[in-house]
């Protein structure tokens, strides 16, 4: 794979163009605070796939879908029958979610497709753009759901009877979802991509910080998570004694003290988050019979992952006192790095377009870490402003919008000569 | 008033009369395992005043309400200006409670005044046996709330616009109750009684360790509750260092370390409970935006009560690193200590009856903890199996019910002289 750019690709790019398109899409489940609330597999996401659609076929670009309602624009190439470049990101949403995390790296993909038609550039493997369904997984479980479906590191038919909070089995969602773009053809087999390339909000502060406006990710950190499950003995507030109390509160904070200690870091790399602390029956003047601990421990190097992580079990079951604990790993998966030569590409394009840019770890997930399993896999990054993420109120300009897609462009077309 | 106890009042109690209706009640809102869910001011509720108004016209007795729903059964006196003797508890539960829990002492009154009907005893005061709504507070707040708005402790027209978790507002449910029982009369004041005495099952282990039938109560310890909101910054689990985070869960669990080393008390009577830690969002990938914490202080001392309740803004403010805390006192009850000449009246009937008692606090809450606020006041207590309430397993047997309703007899005759 050759990593010279062509100009000729990127100058089509128009910001004009790309920025509308983003604020339009940006109206679908809009909330207050300028944020977007449009779930997977929801009405709002539906129309969404619509109005991609919509743009796709008035440049005549094919459409497929997916079992899992991945939705794919295909711009064809001059071997018809090679492995295509993809491309892409998701539609869906955090509950409070902002305009840009997901739909910036769709969008910016489709206007690198149009861009090569203005500018009349033919490549030699077909490109598409690709909307993974449900990255997010605030609907459903797991997140990143699509992109593991399209890997094969999840069976759709294992998990199409899970609801949403309002009851609906995801098997329905998937359908009525697939109903509503009825242009898009089904793919019934996966057609292996020769590369992927993933667009992205950095949703962190480094590229802002360093003023730079391109971070070409090297790898995506590793990741456990592991279900703690403290059962004590409901027992009433004013009668009981601590001495004779099986106090689920309290050993499950002394559960989560022991491992403080046990997964400090004094150089900051290791994340260790308690997110979810579930008291039953979440009552003032109830002993608690049982909490549920969810953690989340992610580390860039495989070892160190692995090592912090196995410590998990052993630390829980010396916290508890009277309680019975139980720990259950319920993810895992090592840290990712990206295809060289994919990485290098991206940072050969930059490099031709004269954008400075910095290598960087990627801390959060992303579809990329899942293609990365079956093809030569690499994203790039923009900032965005303070590095705030997930929140209505996560902002980009114009300007970073087009200098992101311009180094796609080059990139795509590289990758697909 | 004296305390001689008049064996021909306790002789005429019933046990199979009292166990049957025991069983009877036990049957509205019965769940598994032995259990019943009969939530204050819900259809069960309901039913289960409309039975227990039945059996008191059966008997004559007239039947009044209140404005908060208090039920009360009368059984004239020779002197039908004086004050009544009022004896009685309450019909609802828990969720998942038990079938003694309040019913015991609302059905071991009707059984005292039956049983002085059938011995021929009159007695110079009216005696009233009180149903008092919605003492365990588990589907409105606060609990005790007819005992409360009876002493004057609420404002019943300050809480009407509270709603279930159903939606139903208090007033509502008020008003379905009320319309539930129409042969009641609506009582507007309160007739202040010369005394009140409540019948329970003991909720703790100590009678039945101790091979005894009869407890009476001299006191309940004081009670402060406080809220704690500890307030931080959501963020991403994966792309947030643990240093740059506002992280409310790690916060919160130092508040509670703070805490449980601020009360520790090597004599164990000091109760401190943390039953409520409420996370959110409560996500395993989203560092935590804010944590609701719920403590119940509990001392029978009102000095000790006094001097750990006021350590608690402070240990809390002191306690949290990156995040704001707020402390506020929610509720605040110094100990009770119950009517010495209503306790002696209790001591000297066991005495006069051959039954051995023994002289204990009460650990829980009851509506006599709010009576006693406004007349003379006492409880007794009898066995029940393994301490265990507030659970479908909690157990007592026919004989250990009708012991206690036979010095209850006794006790009332003494008071009403």
């Amino acid at each position: 794979m050759g990593s010279r750019a062509h100009p000729r690709a990127s100058t089509a790019i128009s910001r004009d163009r790309l920025w509308s398109r983003l604020m339009e899409l940006s109206e679908i489940g809009a909330i207050a605070g300028g944020g977007v609330c449009r779930l997977a597999l929801s009405p709002e996401d539906a129309q969404a796939r619509r109005l991609l659609c919509s743009w796709a076929r008035a440049r005549g670009y094919r459409v497929y879908v997916d079992a899992a309602a991945n939705l794919f624009v295909r711009r064809e190439g001059l071997e018809t029958d090679s492995p295509p470049v993809l491309t892409g990101s998701h539609l869906d949403t955090q509950p409070a979610g902002g305009r840009f995390d997901g739909a910036y790296g769709v969008l910016a993909g489709l206007e690198v497709l149009e861009a090569l038609d203005d500018a009349g550039v033919r490549t030699r493997r077909p490109l598409e753009v690709v909307a993974w369904t449900n990255e997010e997984g605030a609907r459903y479980a797991p997140g990143a759901m699509g992109s593991m479906a399209f890997a094969g590191a999840l069976r759709l038919d294992d998990i199409l009877d899970r609801t949403a909070s309002d009851g609906t089995p995801l098997r329905q969602a998937l359908a009525e979802t697939l109903s509503a773009t009825p242009e898009a053809e089904r793919r019934h087999e996966r057609a292996t991509p020769a590369a992927y390339v993933e667009a992205h909000i950095e949703q962190g502060p480094r590229l802002e910080a360093a003023g730079l406006p391109i971070g070409i990710v090297d790898g995506i950190q590793g990741v456990r998570w592991f279900d703690i499950l403290v059962h004590g003995t409901a027992a009433h507030a004013g009668t009981t004694p601590r001495g004779a109390r099986r106090d689920a509160v309290q050993d499950a904070i002394r559960v989560v003290n022991a491992l403080n200690l046990a997964l400090e870091d004094g150089s900051d790399v290791l994340r260790f988050t308690v997110g979810r602390f579930s008291v039953h029956p979440d009552s003032r003047n109830t002993v608690a019979e049982r909490v549920a601990i969810a953690i989340d421990i992610r580390h860039p190097d495989s070892g160190q992952l692995a090592y912090f992580g196995d410590l998990v079990p052993g630390v829980c079951r010396s916290a508890v006192s009277r309680c019975e604990v139980e720990v259950r790993e319920v993810f895992h998966k090592p840290p990712a790095r990206f295809d060289a030569g994919v990485t290098r590409t991206l940072e050969d394009c930059a490099k031709a377009l004269e954008l400075p840019s910095m290598s960087m770890p990627s801390g959060a997930f992303h579809d990329a870490f899942f293609l990365n399993d079956i093809c030569p896999s690499g994203m790039l990054f923009i900032p965005c402003e303070g590095g705030i993420s997930h929140h209505p109120s996560e902002n980009i300009t114009p300007e970073q919008a087009e200098t992101g897609a311009r180094v796609l462009a080059e990139a795509l077309v590289c990758l697909a000569r």
